[in-house]
């Protein structure tokens, strides 16, 4: 099996989008991540689930887990009250990442392999543009292993 | 809320199962990762999913994409059946790393800190003698913190 044949559409987003909007299309979907891409749809950054968590927790919280510690129970809950309207490219990392993006060629060790090297449970899948056809999540490539071993 | 009021039981491995099992375990449960216990019942590692499809990633293709890039469609679509008996602690990287806990009265805030700076999906939760009592996912935090804010 190759990359385009297990890959499936995914809702992205882009750097003008609100924080709340990546994270509740993230956990609506049930995705383990999300693809950011440019305004000619090409992938800008996928970024794992964690990360687009990391996207809504207060930069003062992020690194000091002391700090964490002593906010008291009923603002830990809604820490992402704070992020009023702040759009993913406010909170993105400063130092640009390369996409994890394969193309429709790809093969499934070439994205097991990916995904294991880049942390990344959502690999984007591209075409010789560049632009984003599709996205394969971590789970469906399990699966597609699967199914490709009971095919015998 | 606190991490003990939203931990759930997740099914655990030890050094000692087949890879072949850790991945057939999380795929099935639907997990984002997995909680390696000791004998004791002890979080030993917290693996991203990612890094338990690593393990099953055989070590020559896992930092060379030119390498998995010339294997053929058909042996690439089952690479793991190269696994054999391998176990997990087999294939784990060499160097411990601390795994990713939280204790019971950790804040949601707490919680969301930690999985975005360890880049981990899971979080698993222990008692104060640091044996495992439950888990967390970035789904089921997610869920939680959107639910804390509908209860107003």
């Amino acid at each position: 099996m190759k990359a385009g044949e297990i890959a499936v559409r995914v809702p992205t987003i882009t750097v003008a989008d609100p924080v709340a909007r990546a994270v509740r299309l993230m956990a609506v979907g049930r995705l383990p991540g999300l693809v950011v891409v440019d305004d000619r749809g090409r992938p800008k950054i996928v970024l794992p689930g964690t990360q687009v968590l990391r996207l809504a927790v207060p930069g003062a919280y992020q690194d000091d887990p002391a700090l964490a510690r002593v906010v008291d129970e009923d603002h830990a809950d809604r820490f992402w009250d704070e992020l009023g309207n702040l759009t993913v490219g406010d909170c993105l990392p400063r130092q640009p990442l390369r996409p994890v993006t394969v193309p429709a060629s790809a093969t499934l060790l070439e994205v097991a392999a990916l995904m294991a090297r880049a942390h990344s449970p959502l690999v984007a899948v591209v075409d010789t543009d560049g632009v984003l056809t599709g996205a394969i999540t971590l789970e469906r490539l399990l699966v597609s292993l699967a199914l490709s071993g009971l095919g015998d």
